[in-house]
């Protein structure tokens, strides 16, 4: 509940944006996997600012992990990942005190927590605390790896400029997650140039990004309250700035007919498989063997250096935000890797729960 | 877990479309909530089929109480709502027993239940076990409107007939829960025509439902995993047939730029508003006291009576289905319903975590 | 939460006393499990008042299965038995409506639900609920069964007289699952003699039952809040009376010294065991391969027909109550009973955790 | 789940014995509580070792917070604390790696994790783990104590030395708090006798304690599975060595009369209380408005110097373990403290649940 995710494995994020630390814990970690530091520092590389088109507040991301490895494998205890906050200018939030920045958390966290909120920074709602989801997630990505199952997402939209959807999973999965800027098309100038073009009018864009899962077994899920829609929903809904997410079709399927998009079955030397894939691999809140499709929107960073009207929370007085501060004129390249990590602890968990804990060590068959 | 939702109130679902009853379990109401019966009814009614545009399975919906409600209000324990399966023609399902229905969970239930699934009509997964969220939900939507708290949902697009997007909140929510077809603009005969004849060509047309929830105070939600976003799209893709969820602006998001659609904030006697409402009414999952907006998919009903291939669950063989049967042409009306009753047992939740369960009586105030 | 107890299979309990049903739902059921109506209807026979030591209020627990079965085999939905009330006579309990009944719950729920709780009988907080356990959890004893795990449980003393500690586990459970007076000794007719002396003294009396568990595989469990110990104990304290659990030599612990009670180590044929088993068959919150032993203490029925002070709930003046109804003078045999099938349904929950749901069907090993 | 308690307030657990800290995660705080770092230094000051009856293995304990602190007060966000692992001397258990240690986890932790554990000090089951609880439930015992709500823990018993019962509860809660040896009577000359002897032996010695909670309002509790026994019992067994809880007369009911023993109900001013209080303050999983009242049974530390039967885990041979390492030869005083916090913690939670998390905030009322 609150801030953690998980009925057998649990993801719990601590830490706010300008504190001393922002911090991971898993919670139901088989034993026996091993845990590759340089492959979780790799990871929250792809996190990491980098280049034009990012905010210049960059960390070095140097975690520790304090809890729950013994010689280099997982023990089956709670797994704590620390990574301390350290290019902290907490001095350009000072300034902006008590003005709420438009569409971010400000003025709801006010009245949630009665102005005693951290509000540096963003404080706990801050994008920074999605570092912690990529340290955990580089574990259950490893995980998943031993079970044949492969997690990516790519830049399906930005402004205006279109990647073309997943269709080829054998090769664009490895292809996106070996890309600095995730697309499978030669789209990265034309969306370059769409950020920058943002950045220099003082403004931010929006965009869509496609996650697809695949090699993930037929039946995972829950009728009803646990599907894996719904938890996976829930899940990517926690990333700020994601504000819709559609599986398969998703919202094309507003306008169509059964005839046109219902996924037809087919078996052949055994295997069962549907001629079309309009479901995004799930009926009926189960996986159905398809690869797992979905989409998520995600709205320009808040954060812009243009005047804004709101409202001083300490004096209740209406003003006008001129913002400083070093923000992203897009999150949508950083946010894919955070999307990917947490997709991989939902799977995880999933599978451990249909399965046992026990099932995702490196040696056993999900069976 | 599974076919519970919720934390302080929780909804737990059982039944199958064929068995002798379906039924929906509440615990954690507060006590002293008078249960107006013929209201119930009511909304019972809505859901059911009626008319030419949905199945001709009709059920009288006769409902029972089975424990909780004790001289007319509840007392604090467990609601049992059992509503029998009257008009069951199993027989239908019988002819083509083994054969997977495209596009439902037959195939994906068959892999996770090894076979011991109840398939007639979906078994669980049928659509008609949401007749036990509309009669529970029937009980939450009676606590929020003693708290000020509207919740409505009408057809926003059938096909590619599309009604206008909430705008009015004093008026619209009162018209559209009124209506036996729920739309605010003079849409029903197209749409309706848009459905007869997706039945006259034996198929079936898709939507998107539109949710407004008004009188929402401030605060309401949690950092990351809690989001009131999160919690209401788990919820909701429970819901058979719905495939994607968007907040406010939503996929709309994905060409916008930060000055076009952020939310500014404006203070008038002493009242924060925000000058537009692209966010639908949430901030870093927390509410910002604007009214909650929020659209979700649906697809077209899988049940079609025209040639389908597929395969024969029991034989492996493949197999031409040719589905019979009384099934809807198009969901999208009796959905509505079906999407405001879980609305307002994820908000009751949510406020009962926020303020304890007493605080939902109708003679306290929620602070 | 609440009413519900499990995190993989979930047992719920509702209603009450006097209403129409009471009811357990079971949900998280692996698929493929044979259910027995008839082992069902034993169990509830064990648990039904019998002969001249318990209450005259005898029901039939003519029980039905509302969901979750198909074919006489668990479909892996949720299976809720419903079991209606037949012979209630609540003008018993009008006579003294408002006289909080010492040592019952009746005033703390006065409290707590404000006056709208079913006082009938106690309401929701009947054993009569307990007839919802022993049904759900004859299912759990089966699935048990076919992997080996047994148990039972024994009035180990009533008033004064006491029977053995479980010492023979490869027989004293089946004896003592075979008798209708739970016990290992022979004690039945000084026990009884106790009751009946209770009885004509319009008095009640205690007892302590112990319940072992045989077969439970090694490391089930986990270190701190789920402990088997915990998880046990949280479940025990449901039923109605108990006031008390200990694990192995338990409270005896507390004077002893650790070279005395250390269980130590021993290997035989690469089987590893203890010597001793004074932890209960837990250590550290996992099961060590050894029977798993605990008791509980069960206080004397507080429904007494000597005259006693009280309040009455409505008036709020001082009264002394002369309870007439139809009580037990003691629940200690009818106890068992519940006490194994809760345990079972426990035990269940804890190897769908370890193992996975589907590692409970009957063909499947624990591993 | 597994490593966390509480549904409203919820802990988390992390960290080994020898590992680099030891840390626990409170999430659900209310804003607004002013941390006291000297309260929490002087709580943990308690559980720490001192004098020749404790474990010469003496940390500082200097805890960091690291989240959900802000100028001084809790912010709502997760509040994590870090305690740092200083005199940790792991050659004592190279020693004898391999070898299990009789009555410790270290077996069933050895199958349980697949030889992957932290064997080093009991890794994750270490009671050096307990030095978070303490940590958090400081925080925990100054929300209570702003509401009027007060706990102590005193030996009740140490081998065959017995302290009285808490009988005058307005005043033996402070003498208890303020002692270092917490007892009631004059009977810590007696008991420091028995576990020097215990230490001269090489041998260890168990003990009871008994935990007061003054102030607790009615109706604390639910029914069945949340009932307030159940609650405190599960969060109990996390401490290692606890092997048995009762409330109230507890054990004693197995051979009471029911008229001996009911807690008759009298109301003066307006105020109800019992006669009696064999319930422990507790009715049908609620409290009742009297003292919460239950007793512990605290098996005697299992590390022993003398030699002991055991198996090597890593061989499978029979071995003799002579311990050496740095032990308690009695765990009971330095138990108290945390059994006292960890009891916060769980009212907390049963106060957020009911009333609402911004009630425990100091300037409102539970009500």
């Amino acid at each position: 509940m609150k801030n953690s995710i998980g009925t057998s494995l649990i993801l719990t994020l601590f830490g706010e944006s300008h504190g001393p630390m922002i911090g991971a814990l898993l919670d139901g970690l088989p034993p026996g996997i091993k845990v590759d530091e340089s492959f979780i520092a790799a990871q929250l590389a792809k996190r990491r600012p980098q280049g034009k088109t990012d905010t210049a507040r960059v960390e070095e991301d140097k975690f520790t992990i304090a809890s729950g490895v013994f010689n280099g494998y997982t023990t089956g205890a709670p797994l704590c990942i620390l990574i301390p906050n350290e290019n902290v200018r907490s001095s350009d939030y000072e300034k902006t005190a008590g003005l709420a920045r438009p569409s971010h958390a400000d003025y709801a966290a006010h009245i949630r927590y009665h102005g005693f909120e951290d509000y540096r920074g963003g404080g706990h709602f801050s994008g920074r605390v999605t570092a912690g989801i990529v340290a955990a997630g580089a574990i259950a990505l490893q995980i998943l790896e031993s079970k044949g199952i492969k997690i990516a997402t790519h830049i399906l939209q930005c402004g205006h400029v279109r990647d073309r959807d997943f269709s080829n999973f054998s090769t664009e999965l490895d292809i996106v997650n070996s890309r600095d800027f995730p697309v499978i098309a030669d789209v990265e100038q034309a969306m370059t140039d769409v950020i920058l073009e943002a950045r220099s009018k003082n403004d931010s864009v929006g965009g869509i990004v496609q996650t697809a899962v695949t090699g993930l077994m037929c039946g995972i899920g829950e009728p009803w309250f646990d599907s894996l829609e719904g938890v996976l929903s829930k899940a990517m809904f926690a990333i700020g700035g994601v504000k819709g997410i559609e599986f398969g079709k998703g919202f094309g399927f507003g306008a169509a007919y059964g005839s046109q998009v219902n996924d037809q079955l087919h078996s052949e030397n055994g295997i069962i498989k549907t001629l079309s894939n309009n479901n995004g691999g799930i009926n009926g809140g189960l996986s159905n063997g398809m690869p797992i499709l979905f989409n998520l929107a995600v709205k320009p960073t808040p954060s812009i250096s243009q005047s804004q009207r709101t409202v001083n929370l300490t004096t209740g007085e209406n003003e006008i935000l001129e913002l400083k501060g070093r923000h992203d004129p897009a999150i949508i390249r950083r946010i894919c890797i955070v999307v990917s990590s947490l997709t991989a602890i939902v799977m995880c968990d999933m599978l451990a729960l249909r399965y046992g804990t026990d099932r995702l060590m490196p040696d056993r068959e999900l069976k």
